[in-house]
């Protein structure tokens, strides 16, 4: 079994022979690759060997792509398949497939390759890398084939990485033990959902729910299975684990996230923040570490707003802010939170809330681990990336007033068209916020109230989402948005609307403890890319007594979120928990 | 009383006493149409008026309209009231408001003059010229309370014109009889509406129901009244009345329009071509004159396709064209059209349907007028238009689809936003639609569907509908809008459909034909002003068997149509009425 000191020692030929068929039929990768040595983790390599793709150019990506077998659904088909591909396929069951399945799979195959002129390519080990079923390789084969031509040639690459990553472990014999732990982990958690989701299939955890309480429950449990030395409930249904420092006193490194979900959520969304950090807790009881500060993982109840309009009441009450109001709002079913609290078993006093308010003097700092939710990290085959700063938003709705007319009989210089107005609206903001770095602005409504085809649209509804690093940034981009408008409107002697539904202040993370998080990411042998996070966090409300900053780990299917397609590898959660550990070592060496 | 000869050997301050206050307070309108001696006819001297205050300038024409009183609501308060003004509110009924409509009134001058800055000014004499009520004068406020103000600058200069063209005639003993006859008739006509819109004071008229039938039975009385020698309802339900020629057997200019109406209908959109011609026939009986052609006047039963999707059913009959499906279509109530021709007495054969079609051999031509349903007429302060062409036209619908993604956490770079690619498609239709001389393109409906403030759109819904004066604009601005949108797509990497729902052939004015309506408009003393129909008519069907050319009546309220406030005044009637009858006098010498 090779390993990276034995890579090192080889010659270019060797190097080349050692990792052959990593990459399908394609040397040409591995010899590309070989200038990059030395690698300093198995990860390192992977990132070299992909940036060797990424270098090529379309038409050796193109070749790459095609030098890959189709799905063959049984054993007997795959002429060209590498012993790889068969075992891979093997192992997905597709050397078992039904007369039906089979059928499907070579229609599938045989539009596929109509369509977009090279094979349909799938890591059927999975993100678990242990296989995907049979019905999951044809949902994605099925999804996959209604994507853009851009979109899946791109798509195909980053499943090629996926297969030589799973074959580099197999050669390298390297498994992603507390990675696969986390996906687990996650995979078990889903598994409890509220009621009108749980029958469809669809994970949706609201809080304090059954649902709710069974992840408390067992994030309780897994806890105490960790090692953590005190697990517990508080007031808000936040669920808190400690694992004391040499000290049991010292000062605690705050860290978690929220383990209620949106409606029909994918897995990863808050939770991978509370897992990884109970590996890493795992991983120090069981080498029998202790850290001359302790570490305080806390699963937070309630980030989404979903059944209540609370967003941020877990994190929240860490910080002090708990709208009493709250406790009187009621659910969809008229249940105040208040009578859910007391159903399950929480105080639901003012009191006892106030009384999960942190000192943060006790703390080092807080961190999160979080899903990315977005396409950057996916798109440059990055598995980790350290954010910057939590962009602040503002949001409108608004409206432009025009009037309605003949679309046949009012010649254009009459016309005052309320929809041309919103779209030089829509292509301001986009150039506009294209402009500066790390910004965003989306307009998500468009919409002529009951349009016609023959009327020159009277209204046009739209909708404002700005967000950027900075809340500089964020009110120069709002003001030169409404300004554009006022300017559209002047121009088109049109009216408008536009109310201010959201202002959301940026957190920006803390110089030393980004670093912390860059430094731990390069010690791991990969590429430090800064982003920010476009997304709000429970970060946000901590930002507010301490300094914080996040991990973002790559969503897969481009990034995916709020979703049941949101995924995540075991490999890139293997390296999430390898990034909090480094972040630990250094906090306790500094 | 003043005679227009007499204006014309008045010198210049006798010219402006003689018109003193036709122009509140405004003596330099007078003034300033001096120059423009001798006018061919009142409505000549009428167009110098409006015409030397579109030549004042803004701040003139500010002053003009700060000339005005506000609605006194009684006539005590009515301080700064001319005699005229004090006079026209009186008939209105303004000096007998209830204490209720009186406050209402007071509230709405403040509203208005804080909103706009100047008085609101409305002709409270009305489109007959004998005076709105005063529900109509409160509505017509609240209404335009609402408008956009450099629209409602110049309709407050369009309502002047119109009060200046009440106090002229007046001064001038005229008043227009044949006008206020037509405005009448269709008055008379609008009572009668299908069962749900009748109820709610709407019209709505559609094919072969009993306010249908009531309405053909209606026009049919009224074509013996004015002395036509034949008069019937013919296999479909149109009506037809001839005057025969000096020679029964000459043959016929053919005339007329359609009497069915959309949902919540004006009561001119059609009505007006049967009503003017029979005016004209009316005077003809009157003075027992004989041409030597006949004149054939037809009601048609059916253009607008409402109960049956079967536009130009009546039209289309004389031209033969009568799909034979349409028997069988059935109405939402799920009565077919042949059980509705039966109920209505109708033989529902299809050989009495082809028995409708007229031998083009036996006609001179088709001509057509009708409200012209836009805002030219209305902008230009021009009473008549003469129709250079009925548009062709092209529908699509058509929809962009990109990739839905979060609105935080998608960098500018990496959307696939199908809203901002159906944007630059509307505004590219609207510059290229601007830069050629009468072609329009509407993007009419514009919806990301179900589209969420914090979600990149991944579809956008669009319409096209694109119009020129012959067939070669139009296709020529179909393939650029497709190549644009095709361009634009693959620039951001996006896809569409684009579905063609509708192509109708554009129907130029025979030239001989429209030269006839310019001299009948020239010998109004009225400016002849060509313009394209955007909106089909009957002249589409007849254009397919002889020669056509329409004749286009202002719309107030900026030409709104398809809708309760559509209006033409007595005034416009009278000169539509005459326009006729000089054409029939070109004819008849030519």
């Amino acid at each position: 079994m090779p390993t990276l000191e034995s890579l090192h020692a080889a010659d270019r030929e060797a190097f080349v022979a050692l990792l052959d068929g990593v990459y399908e039929h394609s040397p040409w990768v591995a010899e590309a690759a070989w200038a990059q040595r030395p690698f300093a983790t198995l990860a390192a390599l992977k990132q070299a060997l992909a940036a060797a793709v990424r270098a090529a150019g379309r038409e050796r990506q193109l070749a790459l792509i095609r030098a890959h077998p189709e799905l063959a659904g049984k054993a007997a088909v795959a002429g060209r398949l590498t012993a790889e591909s068969t075992d891979e396929q093997a192992r997905a069951g597709l050397a078992h497939c039904t007369p039906q399945e089979f059928a499907r799979l070579q229609q599938l195959n045989a539009d596929y390759n109509a369509r977009f002129g090279w094979p349909f390519i799938l890591a059927v080990r999975g993100p678990r890398g242990v296989g995907l079923s049979r019905a999951e390789i044809l949902a994605a084969f099925e999804r996959r084939l209604a994507g853009h031509a851009e979109f899946e040639f791109a798509e195909s690459l980053r499943q090629i990485h996926r297969i030589a990553e799973i074959r580099l472990n197999d050669r390298f014999g390297v498994t992603p033990a507390a990675g696969r732990q986390v996906w687990d982990w996650a995979e078990a958690l889903a598994v409890h959902s509220d009621p009108g989701f749980a029958e469809q299939g669809q994970l949706t955890v609201t809080y304090l729910t059954a649902a709710h309480q069974a992840c408390a429950r067992q994030l309780q449990a897994w806890m105490r299975e960790c090692g953590f030395d005190e697990v517990g409930l508080d007031a808000v249904g936040n669920v808190v684990g400690v694992y004391h420092g040499r000290d049991p006193a010292a000062r605690r490194l705050l860290t978690g996230s929220h383990y209620d979900t949106v409606r029909n959520a994918g897995k990863y969304d808050g939770r991978l923040g509370i897992l990884v950090p109970m590996a890493g807790v795992r991983a120090l009881h069981r080498a029998g570490r202790r850290l001359p500060f302790g570490i305080e993982v806390v699963g937070y109840a309630e980030e989404e707003g979903q059944r209540y309009r609370a967003t941020f009441l877990g994190s929240g009450a860490l910080t002090g802010h708990f709208d009493p109001a709250w406790l009187d709002q009621a659910d969809a079913e008229g249940v105040t939170m208040r009578q859910a609290m007391r159903a399950a078993g929480l105080p639901a006093t003012l009191e006892a809330i106030a009384a999960c308010r942190r000192d943060p003097a006790r703390y080092l700092g807080f961190v999160e681990v979080h899903i990315e939710q977005g396409p950057v990290l996916d798109a440059l085959d990055l598995p980790l990336g350290i954010v910057t700063s939590i962009n602040g938003s503002l949001r409108y709705v608004g409206e432009v007033i025009g009037q309605a007319s003949h679309a046949g009989t009012t010649p254009m210089g009459r016309r005052r068209d309320a929809a041309c107005a919103a779209a030089e609206l829509a292509l301001f903001v986009e150039q506009r916020a294209a402009v500066v770095d790390d910004v965003v602005g989306t307009v998500g409504i468009l919409e002529v109230p009951a349009g016609s085809v023959n009327v020159v649209p009277g209204r046009c509804r739209f909708s404002l989402d700005l967000r950027a690093t900075t809340d500089a940034a964020r009110d120069a981009l709002g003001a030169d948005v409404r300004a554009e408008l006022q300017r559209i409107c002047a121009m088109r002697g049109l009216q408008f609307t536009l109310e201010r539904t959201l202002a959301a202040a940026a957190a920006p993370s803390h110089p030393a403890w980004q670093a912390r998080w860059e430094a731990a990411v390069a010690a791991l042998g990969l590429p430090v890319h800064r982003l920010p996070s476009g997304a709000g966090h429970d970060a946000m409300k901590l930002h507010e007594v301490m300094p914080q900053a996040m991990l973002f780990v790559r969503g897969g299917h481009a990034g995916i979120s709020h979703n049941p397609l949101e995924t995540i590898t075991a490999d890139d959660a293997e390296l999430a928990v390898a990034a909090f550990m480094h972040l630990l070592d250094g906090l306790a060496t500094a």
